[in-house]
């Protein structure tokens, strides 16, 4: 029996959506049902931009989109400031929340998120779309190698891009209302998950924030942080709008490194390299790994099929997903609560 | 009319002197003159397995060489303790110094070995090496282009390598009265190098040390550092003897980065790879950089042409050599400060 596809309705016409309506309609079990806009107009041209099947439905606010008793989950590509009253709102409603990144503007709205997609017990997912691809699957059981990659010592990430004068005057990820974390909470969202990630999701003992740039309404334009554990690993980050467009994890074990250039986003639709360092021969310096799909469409694949279990089968909600959005959002706190302390060390608490 | 080569004396038999010494055959204008060990019979076959010219002298000890008054230079690769004496008695006998790193076990000291030499007017160096290659050059030149690089805002560096169970166990590097600074004194000081030659040798305003991991004689075995400056540009490095040979410096900018993944040691002698992202077209993704001469007797060549101009045309010393040497001192003694003072911020006084 094929399940039938799960029906998305999208919150905005932000510009993350075009991507993220591809994927929806490129993932094998989900399809585009609704989208709502404040603006009509901007919906129906959005849905016409973005190759909508005709039978998507249009509306004009976001609370249709919730009402719609054929919408079973949404993908929420709001401001910032404005996930807590939607997502929840969402999750209320009992639709599945595929939410974008940063997810919350602290932990502690993000666990009104969280509370609610729970109670109603829907699949919470943030949207981060590198975690979804095969290559990061891949590296995962090269740094899972104790005799090709040995114990981690060290990471370090960088994502930055520089937002032209466009972008650094009108972006909503540059306004205190909209998007307070700024950089800190889009690129440095991503260095905060890799490194997560590279840790096995353990969360650092102390993360401590270095020389953040603001703009005049005190965004974060750039910064650094330092992370350590308590077993003495040690990582770095570096996000950015005020350089050059790099997307880079460097991890450094016992036995093996590993390097990965463009993790964010790979350089190709259908394969994604990575590099390695290795006393074990196993592994090749440079590995390809290929992808029928590209990573968003996997992400909404993953999304859809949790969903499609939860309906179909009663299963209950992954927690996994959940949990990683929420350390990550811990350690990006971390970082807000280290600069607001004058750039002291914070004990991070989970 | 050709000048006369430049005569070298080598104090001891380290292992790192049988790269030297056939960096200095190697180099147009130097030549072996003498080597001196505590054991004649060690430096007899340490010259006959290094194929030392016949009229090469043979010491059994250091003092023998700088007595000699037919050497006009000395390879000094002494465990660090033993560097102020033997330098500083080096330029009282008016020879040209040419020091391993680190070059002194904290500023102070150095600061009687520079003293020394510039009363003496001999020129001092450390044996850095890839600050020689010419990749080193054509990097700069990448860095210091507007249209190509930018400004730069962050710069990491990591330089480790596995010291297996004999290093650990009996290196001179792990021993508190030998090289007391361990792997920040050896490979740190690669790292601190390189984001100072990022920087145009300008001094951060602070440095904090991290997460140290340290032998039972309380030698540094790793440690990381994080720097930063008075315009916003932050460094971090990662130096270690624990894990996989590693030897990254990577760079962002406002309009490109550059990464190169073996600036200590290029995989290959006749040339060297680096990469960039950049705005510019100027600037292929990959750069080769060929040299005629392997970096070490580029390093020795250098060096030798400065004493050459000393020796031949009356010239004063290069102030540049030692006032980098300097820097990069003063950066790895405020790591060792912040670690010290249980990893405060330590702020950077020259």
């Amino acid at each position: 029996m094929v399940e039938p596809p799960v029906r998305f309705g999208i919150l905005g016409c932000a510009n993350i959506a075009r991507k993220v309506s591809r994927a929806i309609l490129l993932a094998p079990n989900s399809t585009i049902t609704a989208i709502g806009s404040r603006s009509l107009e901007k919906a129906t041209s959005f849905a016409k931009e973005n190759g909508f099947p005709a039978s998507a439905k249009v509306f004009g606010s976001y609370d249709a989109v919730l009402d719609d008793p054929e919408v079973d989950a949404v993908y929420i590509p709001l401001p910032t400031s404005l996930h807590l009253s939607w997502a929840v709102l969402a999750a209320q409603k009992k639709k599945h929340v595929l939410l974008e990144k940063p997810v919350a503007l602290n932990v502690k709205e993000l666990d009104v998120i969280l509370e609610a997609c729970e109670s109603s017990g829907v699949q919470f997912m943030d949207a981060t779309m590198w975690a979804h691809h095969p290559r990061t699957a891949k590296m995962k059981e090269y740094l899972s190698g104790s005799a090709s990659f040995g114990q981690l010592k060290a990471v370090h990430s960088i994502f930055s891009f520089v937002g032209g004068p466009d972008f650094l005057n009108s972006n909503i990820r540059v306004k205190p209302d909209l998007d307070a974390l700024g950089a800190l909470g889009d690129t440095g969202w991503y260095c905060a998950h890799a490194i997560l990630w590279a840790a096995d999701y353990e969360l650092p003992k102390f993360v401590t924030a270095l020389s953040p740039e603001y703009n005049e309404a005190g965004v974060i334009l750039s910064c650094g942080a330092s992370l350590r554990w308590e077993d003495g690993k040690i990582a770095t980050f570096y996000c950015s709008f005020l350089t050059v467009l790099t997307m880079d994890i460097t991890l450094v074990g016992t036995k093996g490194n590993l390097r990965v250039n463009d993790f964010v986003l790979p350089s190709k639709e259908d394969a994604a390299t990575f590099y390695v360092t290795s006393y074990s021969r196993d592994w090749p310096k440079e590995n390809n790994v290929a992808t029928d799909l590209p990573q968003e469409a996997l992400m909404v694949k993953e999304f859809a099929s949790l969903v499609g279990s939860i309906k179909g089968l009663g299963s209950k909600p992954e927690k996994k997903w959940p949990n990683i959005s929420r350390k990550t959002q811990v350690v990006v706190d971390a970082v807000k609560a280290s600069i607001d302390k004058g750039f002291e060390p914070v004990e991070v608490v989970s």
